[in-house]
């Protein structure tokens, strides 16, 4: 290797070990079989499962490799802009600036093209301006409700959400796809008539 | 949907759902800023990171699709075969029959064409048979190596681990790649240099 290359190999073993991060950032979901929250980690590569065993039913067809690109990155900027929960509306009035910023730091970290590259599907997963992108949200918005729901919606109860802030929530699902959105207004309905879901 | 429709799509949520059970699966390695070990889950995010990051350096040009979705699954068969410590001799002696039959029942819980899929990227990455297969594993091997090495080589000393023990575990790496292979070397050196890893 020369200078160059030596260069370009430390920047991109320097943004791998800072991904490290990803694992201490607890999200408000609950794991299934341990008495504990979710981090980031966990959570992308959930999503990513996800994405190998359901894209099929995107609305529009998906570059795979693309979905899961994104899943894998999509929470990146929680290294430093944290996690904002869900139904959190002051959080979330700040929760773009500080995730701007924070994308500047982290992909500046990459050698540029790459930095670039991953920067620009965030940019894209943000703005949801491809099919990969709606369909990764759909995701992302589908596997919580998945694992509150068979956790008996603890979550829910904790924050007192109602049925009506979750529908909000999982209506972008069908833009990425019709299919996964109609399971998500399912489980909405399995989970109020159960009594796990404040039912207004 | 028809009932075979529904059928399948049962079936890929439960198998999404048992994936859950790689966030409890821990392993040897400890994430860099917390004092507690790595799970299965976080693993295979930041291998996917990695893969995502570093796929130029295979010896071989990788599709990255197969290479993330090797990555993703690869330890999926710990699940009801738990993790086995790369030191431990007796562990890695009934290794194989435990994960074959974990493999049968895990992918047999996916419709038949999908679990077919994930079995053949696991088979091969048992096997080392492809391209995408031996730089997947090039980086199974590293990441450890590289939390270990910054964490000060914590995991070593508690197994009483040597130098000589941690390069036969790295050789594989230049199968996958030569840039990578070197690097997994020069880190050993180090740690033997600086005194965290028995030169011996």
């Amino acid at each position: 290797m020369n200078d160059q290359q030596k260069q370009r190999f430390s920047e991109q073993i320097e943004f791998l070990l800072e991904m490290d991060k990803m694992k201490n950032i607890w999200r408000q979901t609950l794991v299934l079989h341990e008495d504990r929250q979710e981090n980031d980690a966990e959570h992308a590569w959930h999503l990513a499962m996800l994405a190998l065993v359901l894209h099929e039913y995107a609305n529009e067809p998906v570059d795979l490799k693309t979905v899961l690109a994104t899943v894998l990155i999509h929470d990146v900027v929680e290294i430093d802009a944290g996690d904002t929960y869900a139904y959190d509306a002051a959080g979330n009035a700040t929760k773009a600036a500080r995730e701007q910023k924070a994308a500047d730091r982290l992909y500046g970290l990459l050698p540029e093209e790459q930095g670039k590259w991953l920067r620009q599907l965030w940019d894209d997963f943000e703005a949801q301006s491809t099919p990969e992108a709606r369909f990764a949200n759909a995701l992302d918005r589908i596997q919580p409700l998945m694992l509150n729901y068979t956790k008996g919606g603890i979550s829910w109860q904790k924050h007192g959400t109602k049925r009506t802030q979750v529908e909000g929530r999982m209506q972008p699902v069908y833009d990425g796809s019709q299919v996964l959105g109609d399971f998500a207004m399912d489980i909405i309905r399995r989970a109020a008539e159960e009594g796990i879901l404040r039912n207004e």
